[in-house]
């Protein structure tokens, strides 16, 4: 199989864990906008494309899926997510298939409001959400909300301007500053705590076919990403209910929250996770299911077979280019 | 050779680089005082000690020395290395070799405005730097200094605290927030850069003998790292005669300026710095010339046998391990 990874950044290990896992006679094409990319030097193949924005940004990647006889494609971006599902005809025309969700649930992945409407009218289970300043002051009149608060950009990408939010008048602060807020209730207290699930959802059978999830372990040494493994049946069914009410292709990364005893859907980022490496190195291999998709098959469900107490504990590597060998 | 990496944490690439390059027979030695740090488990063996502010510590350490028959020892963490200096002569006395500065030097390099106050006294250019506010209001009223400027904290470790000012107001609450800050002179303008170099002084000839400079690569794209190799005669010249006012012992990391046609010299990181792997990976191997210092030799001089341009591009990567396989 070929294999396209757009927008290929940082994302090295996913790479090399990629080509480890491909079938023999597989290929892997990376492209990025910058030679400094350093996945790039993972793939078998790297090309340098526009930014995504460009008008001849889909006309390059097209071509690239015709050249190279691409099998299927992904990205490695939010902001490139919406592009892929908007445009999968194209692709499908090329034989290629999307790893990306379809266009309606792309779209409520980049809209945390829309997301938490859709949400509560399926009845999945997440954390309370005022999409302005009135709507929140009035449920904090009414008591439904207090105060510390979580706020967060409606349609940000990972936690960049997510916060704590301790008073009325930081509040309203925070909404004149920028009015696409949204706000939560703190899924904080007693036995709570967060956690993610990296999930691989069938092409064929548009079932989930593989969860993995983990949870931080809480170490007051260094801000860096350490996970560890955990199963639980519950949380597993909660997922899969939730995920009834979407349409995403492939891998996808979930948030949660577990508090009072209930699992709580916070967040989807419909791509390869940033920790997905822990789900692999647990044994949960999505480019075996990708390949067996690819190859018409619908995979047989493997939800929760992994090992409890995994630990994956992140650090800084690095790749080395003579200037001579860099991209062009 | 025997050698003890203290508080190695997450620096895995420094280990697998240095087991990479010890001479056969040789033994890394790695502690921490959590078993999720991902370092320890690059080394031969890991050992977990109490924190270096327990009055234990110390003899943990001296007894892991006489145990492991410890050749060699250093840090990775900053505010460990005046710890090693103090205790320099408990370590030769177990035939260990510190590398690390001597306690005087050491004192200096954590003490960002006793540091200017010495490299002014000895003729070595630092940006000009003030230590409270009334000094710094002085210096903008005399018109020796304007906005915008720098200000960090005059202990601080890395970048943490450190930002440019805008105006005066600004200035005096920072200062008022948080007295032990300095101001510097903004070192930007038109060719304008800061650039680092990892040194190695050798502990026989007390010389430098190694000397890897790089600077960032400017790019859009991503927080991350990026660096890339360059040389300058006279920036080695600059380094060579800015340490001959210091007692430093093994490998350092010193942070320069470059501006209207100079180098200053900014800060120094007495130990094994964040990108000494960009240096290795270009071919500079401290750790032989620790092992031949150990041997009783003095290297060589080999500053500047590098390559220009050799790229550094920083990445996340991971250690998987089973809980139970953790350092106990």
């Amino acid at each position: 199989m070929n294999y396209l990874m757009l927008s290929a950044g940082r994302r090295c290990e996913l790479l090399k864990d990629f080509r480890a896992s491909m079938e023999s006679g597989s290929r892997l094409i990376a492209t990025d906008l910058s030679p400094y990319a350093p996945a790039l030097y993972f793939a078998d193949k790297q090309i340098l494309v526009p930014r995504i924005d460009d008008p001849q940004y889909m006309d390059t990647v097209l071509n690239i899926c015709r050249e190279e006889k691409i099998n299927a494609v992904t990205t490695l971006i939010d902001p490139e997510i919406m592009l892929l599902a908007e445009n999968r005809e194209k692709f499908e025309a090329l034989g290629v298939e999307v790893l990306a969700p379809y266009t309606e649930t792309a779209r409520l992945c980049f809209d945390k409001y829309e997301m938490y409407r859709y949400l509560t009218k399926c009845g999945v289970r997440t954390p309370r959400t005022w999409g302005s300043f009135a709507e929140a002051k009035e449920a904090i009149d009414a008591g439904e909300l207090s105060f510390p608060v979580f706020v967060k950009p409606r349609r940000g990408s990972g936690s960049v301007g997510a916060r704590k939010i301790f008073d009325l008048e930081a509040l309203h602060a925070a909404f004149e500053q920028d009015e696409s807020l949204i706000c939560q209730e703190l899924m904080t207290g007693e036995g709570a705590f967060d956690l993610d699930a990296d999930i691989y959802i069938d092409t064929v059978s548009h079932e989930p076919v593989a969860i993995f999830s983990k949870r931080k372990i809480s170490t007051t040494i260094g801000g860096a990403n350490k996970t560890i493994s955990f199963k639980d049946e519950r949380l597993f069914a909660f997922i899969r209910d939730a995920l009834k009410h979407f349409r995403f292709n492939g891998p996808i990364d979930a948030d949660f929250f577990y508090k009072d005893g209930e699992y709580y859907l916070s967040e989807v980022n419909p791509r390869f996770g940033g920790a997905y490496l822990h789900a692999y190195g647990a044994g949960v291999d999505f480019i075996k299911l990708i390949e067996k998709n690819l190859h018409g098959e619908a995979n047989e469900p493997q939800i929760g077979q992994y090992e409890e107490g995994v630990v994956m504990m992140m650090y800084d590597s690095v790749v080395i280019k003579k200037a001579k060998e860099l991209a062009k």
